[in-house]
């Protein structure tokens, strides 16, 4: 197995996730698979369990499955409703939208909200904003035979670079005063931007590896509520592998009921302390300056990010939105053939209109100054006009103000 | 993140799987992550689908799922089965029981097929021999409204050490000429013992990463036959993360509909080169000639191995019987403790009464001598009385028959 | 043992070496150690011996040392001279002057030649050019007695970035019917810039690991003329562990005399093979463009290099001269401290007046922008007024011009 | 690069030296290369030299070179000795043998000092013994004139497997009073059977990577004296590379004069961490243990180990005379090839008589028990009647007696 056999240097992963390993990380996975029945393994069940409720900022159990992201949607479900079940979704972009088709699949009756209309640029109003609340707080006052049984939101849309206001959710459901689980997605927000599942009253919150936490894809999570897991007891969707019980029971000792992604868990070890060393407040305040550093660039170009809500702009990632007429993904091959960076395209209904980078996993200022420069010269050699250096914004931004701790995380 | 920091040498993973892991493939896992969209992973789908079609002795479709074993056993149900359907299941050991106990979990009627009784060693009758086809063929026959839409047997039986003749179930199930599936847990077989997905008429093959295939644990395989396929299409078992043909759709450009395991398939890729180096065959007969050396080397001992027919001794691990009186978990610890050996524990009808010893994963005579030497000596130190030294008779018959590559693979 | 704990990203190392370690070679030389006398070794050892040659571009024996470049320097003189012999250097910078020290350390009579004086930044003239032919020539000329035993140059000098024309040195001693023998170090010059030991008639090449060949620091190499191992046999400094005459003899099988440095020879066949596949000839194009990149946007920047003679530029480092009362060091920790980046030091007589860029080793052309960007942000930061921008000029430059396979070396 | 590509399950290399390599230690050389000049480097310099002391057992400077053993034994001559120096060595096999050969091609005058004679196995008396310090003060004080400038004796041989009593030498000396230096190889000795540079008042050890430290080679020791370091400032064998001097200056930093192997440092640094871990008296009571169990296998074989003096047999290795008229490398070759095991040679004088077991490095109990293995289904197959069975004697030992911590190291 070899990668990259003939190029010189290292290739620039600037999607939004899988992110860049860091080396700590990808030598931890490597280190030889050990038994999962051992003492030693139990106590590293105890040790990523217990820092990924840290990571959470949660009391309550954290499940980890070993499958994708798309596994832990399904896991969320599965284990709270029953066939025919109502459900309130948004729609925020491609993600969601996903997450809407899984649920109608795997036999709910999803219902999925969204802001109408497209705007100047002929791209969807709702895949520029975050999550309306006050749009999810009128559908469920309007439930007034609480048929709806959860509202599932996106934090971080990870197609359009927009992270919604899940605390502002949560009042929505409250001022309702509707039962209904709030079940959120924060697959690409964890451990990138602050994601607070107990203070915001998040009954499932559902998490992966490759991106905020750094490892490769392969595992991912539920984080549950008291309120979730007891909706668990009763609901009547099928559910084995997924099935919260056992796994909290196996839990308990460290171990899991069927055979854990070992090496992977030796990943997640490492990463979390990685984030427990740096801290979780100086690890948001990070993101938070790379995406500035990066929508300057964008506004330097000229051009405008796919997010136009600046309360709602993900420190994850900038979707780029390129000139009518300008095939986007055109411009990634480009970038991709000639600098060797690979970049996010554009998913769905906005697919061709833009590209994505991401600012996250194993990065520095100066390797998001080059992901710029591939990004300038990429662009300009497509034929984009562009309206100034972005690269010479994000310079002077960084240079300007030095990444430093950020506040500890109350 | 460290493991084993006080020890001086290697440890010794001789469970039966996850096996030890080879270098080749713990550094393949280690390789910087892809973009899973991009041109590079495209490749590298297709080179690990096809290369699977080889070890499963395939021409259908190879479906891969980031997923534990347990996960594949699901899909399995849920890709062709509908709520409540009959399944006929067959008690060979643990593993046979739990699958049973999912597809109860998982809504359907499984029926468990059990040869009864207990020896006089107080061992169940069924745990010690293979699925008996003959029991199979009759209860199909007695099925006249064809209510039973399943078969489902384990072809090695880890907990056990017993490999079942699947080409005689499938006998079986036509000499009865009835319709349904024929599906088979080959998770600990594949990649060790002879395998034949289309020769023997197998309808779903349940696979995973961490034995044969020499992987850590995390990703799981179902292969599929036409009549799978067809069964699939009006099956209506919820399934969405499991559904095969959004995932066969996709693997046509070597791609999938969630993120993949990328890193873990690094190390598919290297594993399958490696046993396309060796030749199918040769990794067959490697894996016979060591389960005869320690089944000579438990016999020295004067013990039983706990598979009691001949003709379907597993080459991948061999269950020892302890005498009665002795806690073989004891006995574990003290070779865990003494000599930094894993072995398998006994699993729940035979918990306490046998261990297990791995014969398999990245292994050779040497590795094994000293396995046989660490349970020798731990023997004894538990107070278990010897005939002889399983070691030297080991010795002598790893001397007397050099390692030769096996005969191709038809 | 952890190395950059705290940081995020990846650490940019653009001294001019040791140069950045590709993957590959760093995976490569963590393979386990083997028995340096069986036959495996034996194979490895003929594979870089035969590798070598390609690479200096010679026929005759390469001898491959466990030491560092100055022990190389150290080889060629015990090898070559007797006690007291005359010994004519040239003065191109600072590792010329070490070499000169090490000479006269040695017990040699080594004379120092110079291009005279100072220029108008107070930097020795001779530092900012390379060899000069005519002078050495006229000095040969000069010793009719012929005591003067070898000529002594730099190729590549990584205090200044000054490649020299070596063949102009040939020529001079052959104008000069002179029987010094040539030595020439090319220890940050080969498998970067072209090096023709036997084209060039130069006697004995000293070379090192950790430059061109991308290895880490630990082996240094001696390619040899049939004049020079004939000098050696009469040669009376004293010898052993740099002796080539048992190397060369050991070396027929693929052995040594001593232990080899077994690991980095692993790395030093990955780096072989690297430069078999991209090819020679792509290789020098490549560092030619970078250096170009990075000279234009030193211009760009108002600064001068600290090479003057446009004909010597070195396509290994750039030398960055700073204006008159700006501490080049104090602006190289500012880099440091701020954006992760290391830079090379000014040595010797031009201290504190310079730094240098390296531009070898595993890059490509967005890790020499974010290099040139974490200059441009530093320079200013430390109060250097920049006429314009450097990374603006050399993305303009590669994005023109896109990387291409150079011609085959003749 | 890839090694041992077909192959199944991990090479036993139980040469003495390279030892097996913790994979601790081959993941810590696989860490980035850094700025040898910059202030992470410094850390690790002082680091690595601090912990060389402790082991060393000295509180004078140890230098570290990027040279294999051989070197160091240059090293130890040159900084020390003038041209034509008398120097008074002892012949206790084939390494006190190559040193003896190397002061003699480096311009020294040595005396070899030898037990004459052969015994009835027909191999020399001298080599199967230690050091006979009676002989050394016999010599000295014939040495009225004190023209013996230095005593050079091997503490571990490893071509015999005799470690030899260094604090007898001292008193040998101290009786004769006698001004020579004492130089001591300790290059297999260091790190798995005690050693007191201070204490036993030796002047310069010499040792390497590749043995008790589990190093790769390429790095190997001097650890000085005051009186040695004393000595080397008059002395007047030409020395640069290998001069004390510049250095111990550098040193003082942690950095050194010329560029240093900062790859193999990362792994002294880890190696230094492990030893510090086990503490030095449980490392040296493991070798103990080790070389215990092999000789008492050699004598249930009924062989003969080559040492014979049962007061100076070696805790590193074990030299195994076979009966006249058996080839013993051809034993090894059968060895290696059908076990994957690789042993010492007979070197020099001994040559073809008898083989040599490594019982160092990254071991344990089952590794040795799986070597032993190998050797005794060899001899058997080679048609080496055996007395008995040796791993039998050696499982009974080991069982017997648990690995402990050893006495703490005062």
């Amino acid at each position: 197995m070899k990668l990259n056999d003939h190029a010189s240097g290292r290739h620039f992963l600037q999607i939004p996730g899988p992110s860049p390993v860091p080396d700590r990380i990808l030598r931890a996975i490597s280190l030889p698979t050990i038994d999962h029945r051992g003492p030693e393994f139990g106590a590293l069940g105890l040790q990523v369990l217990a820092g990924l409720q840290r990571v959470f900022q949660t009391q309550h159990p954290v499940i980890i499955y070993p499958a994708s992201g798309t596994g832990a949607w399904e896991a969320a479900l599965a284990n709270t409703l029953s066939p025919g079940d109502a459900v309130l979704m948004f729609e925020t972009g491609h993600f969601a939208s996903l997450w809407h088709k899984l649920a109608l699949r795997f036999g709910l009756a999803p219902e999925f909200l969204a802001l109408p209309g497209t705007d100047a640029a002929g791209l969807p109003n709702g895949w520029r904003r975050g999550v309306q609340a006050g749009l999810i707080e009128e559908r469920l006052r309007a439930d007034a035979g609480h048929q709806i049984r959860a509202v599932c939101v996106v934090h971080n849309e990870t197609s359009t670079g927009v992270t919604s206001d899940i605390a502002a959710v949560r009042r929505a459901v409250d001022a309702a005063r509707h039962p209904a689980l709030l079940m959120v997605d924060t697959i690409s927000g964890l451990a990138c931007a602050d994601y607070r599942h107990d203070a915001w009253g998040v009954d499932v919150s559902i998490s992966g590896s490759q991106k905020g936490l750094m490892l490769p894809p392969g595992i991912s999570f539920n984080a549950l509520s008291p309120k979730a897991i007891a909706a668990s007891r009763t609901a009547r969707l099928p559910k084995a592998y997924w099935a919260w019980d056992e796994i909290i029971e196996s839990n308990k000792g460290g171990y899991w009921p069927s055979t854990p992604n070992t090496n992977l868990l030796y990943g997640l070890a490492e990463s979390l302390q990685m984030l427990h060393e740096e801290g979780l407040g100086a690890v948001f305040a990070r993101h938070l300056r790379w995406a500035e550093g990066v929508r300057a660039a964008v506004r330097a170009w000229g051009l405008e990010t796919q997010c136009v809500d600046s309360a709602v702009h993900s420190p994850v990632l900038t979707g780029v939105v390129l000139p009518a007429g300008i095939d986007a993904d055109r411009v990634r091959r480009t970038i991709h053939e000639r600098f060797d960076l690979s970049l996010g395209t554009g998913l769905g209904k906005i697919r061709g209109r833009m590209f994505r980078i991401g600012h996250l996993g194993d990065s520095n200022d100066l390797t998001l100054l080059a992901t710029l420069a591939g990004c300038e010269m990429g662009l300009k050699l497509s034929g984009v006009v562009l309206a100034g250096s972005g690269v010479q914004v994000a310079m002077d931004l960084f240079a300007a103000q030095p990444q430093r701790a950020g506040a500890p995380v109350s």
